[in-house]
């Protein structure tokens, strides 16, 4: 996997939970209470900053009440090659 | 999450990845090249020793040919409440 990929993933993940946060209508702040990990932190995994570990997956999942394959296979499905 | 939880995905994610490379008759050398990491890691993931980060997980599923979210989910069934 080259690091165009990767960063791509990164990029990729960091919308998604975005996009989960702002469907569940919470702040950074909050997310970030919910999983035990850093308002900050949460800011640079969403711009793409941080790559994380699969234990913040699991707790980020938790915390968005959606399944962590469920916010994997969205990020495999947009980098989906054509 | 508490860190029991924590454990048990670790522990879980190296039994998945084992179990898929058994199935793939590959040598934990042979994976650990297909995805740039080295032997003592993958042995160190496998036996639940490692949290392994998002990337490392794309790269594990590209040389095991299996989505990374099926990967996942086999972590999140066993671990599923009962």
């Amino acid at each position: 996997m080259n690091n165009d990929l990767e960063q791509r993933f990164r990029t990729t993940f960091g919308e998604v939970v975005r996009k989960h946060r702002l469907e569940n209508k919470i702040s950074q702040e909050v997310l970030g209470d919910k999983c035990q990990l850093h308002r900050t932190y949460i800011s640079e995994i969403e711009r793409g900053l941080k790559t994380v570990s699969l234990v913040s997956l699991f707790r980020i999942s938790q915390a968005l009440e959606i399944p962590a394959h469920t916010l994997i296979e969205e990020v495999e499905n947009v980098n989906k090659p054509k």
